[in-house]
């Protein structure tokens, strides 16, 4: 039985997330029924994190066990004739380990937040960023990232229905970078640890855009992180700007 | 009367065009109505440039007269709430000169096509750029770009629609840019000019890319020029990948 692993682009905007639900389109369930269309065979696709909905991967990584030998492109090229026309794109297939697990094997996940500051709605980047109205204070931003990275208590940044085992985490980097644009300027969060907990980045973001706006001080985020109380960060920033860009094995 | 200057962007997939037709929406027709609803009165908006279906805008420039003393930013503001939904957005509002005309007194237009260079489906780009499978040869592509910058007659790269009263145009610049991705490459090809014959940076592109896969030479599109013969063109490059970035004045 070869193993694939499989690296997966999708926009997440038509869907209801990562994970096959009982009613909605899913990518789960788009990549499922594609490796069936072409095999025949109906496998378990596991991934590599859940993602919610409106949530976008540029390096999304996933496994699948198939019966018979296939050649990589072939997994490929097949699975991509039977998405279309659904957003979701296998970007690569390879043969992996018998052992190899996209979600338990991975060592690293690195996710971005996009943020555009300008006035007027997005017209090309609607649903692929946050569109905030006023300037944000990029460094001050940057300060606040400081206190979260390392390893700590992450309460205060989880969902309250977040089903992992414990809230310590160790975030191995959090930087804010700042790009201008012909009008208005873009804000790119870079996020990156070992495994993240449900709703970690958007709360992280959505607590850091209190800074960049001055209401919060940097040393706020340190104090709400120490806090380990959810009721402590800052609004969840919104789906649409964040994409889970690599897991790293 | 108050004359003013709009920088607009949008996302040509689900228009017919920038210009108004007997049928189907057009980025012009959105506008038209988006004044109308703010201020009541039905005017000629004034593109810089029309684009074509499919054809997307960083920086179009259109003006308008108006009745009433408006505030610029009330303008963008008001013109961009009732724009909503559609993907189409004002960046900014300004005053213009009574003679300032958005076509007339333009200096310059600048032009991006981009070109992703991978095997799968665009996902997030889709619609957004001109997916080509095979590799392509970015400095051969630069090389036969030489051959077309300057004042030459352009007919080979006309629409033969195309109601310009001379195919006679000075090309300034025609750059090919290539830009490493996880996944492949892009190639992003700027052009710019006083002005455009219709289909001229489409027929470029399509041109150039002949010479990436390697069935011209660089010097095949010197002697295409040189014969100034629309059957001498190469195919014309999908509209996807083409953008209006700037208008100059």
């Amino acid at each position: 039985m070869p193993r694939y692993k499989l690296t997966i682009e999708y926009d997440g905007t038509p869907f209801v997330g990562w994970q096959i639900q009982a009613v909605g389109a899913s990518v789960q369930g788009a990549l499922t029924d594609a490796v069936e269309r072409f095999s025949g065979e109906r496998v378990h696709v596991q991934g590599a994190g859940r993602t919610d909905a409106g949530v976008h991967a540029t390096g999304q990584v996933a496994h699948v066990e198939l019966a018979k030998d296939w050649r990589p492109d072939t997994v490929r090229d097949a699975m991509n004739a039977h998405l279309r026309p659904l957003p979701v794109a296998v970007l690569a297939a390879e043969v992996a380990a018998d052992d190899f697990h996209a979600r338990f094997s991975a060592t690293g996940r690195r996710y971005l937040y996009r943020i555009i500051i300008r006035r007027a709605d997005l017209a090309l980047e609607r649903n692929r960023a946050w569109k905030i109205l006023r300037p944000l204070d990029a460094a001050a931003m940057a300060e606040g990232a400081r206190h979260l990275i390392g390893r700590h208590d992450f309460t205060t940044f989880r969902a309250i229905g977040c089903q992992a085992a414990s809230p310590v985490k160790t975030l191995d980097r959090l930087e804010v970078e700042q790009v201008p644009l012909d009008f208005g300027s873009e804000i790119r969060v870079h996020a990156a640890a070992r495994s993240f907990l449900h709703h970690q980045v958007r709360s992280m973001v959505g607590t850091l855009v209190k800074v960049g706006e001055g209401a919060w001080t940097p040393e706020d985020v340190g104090a709400a992180l120490a806090a380990a109380d959810r009721t402590r960060c800052g609004p969840m920033a919104p789906s649409a700007g964040l994409y889970l860009a690599e897991v790293t094995y």
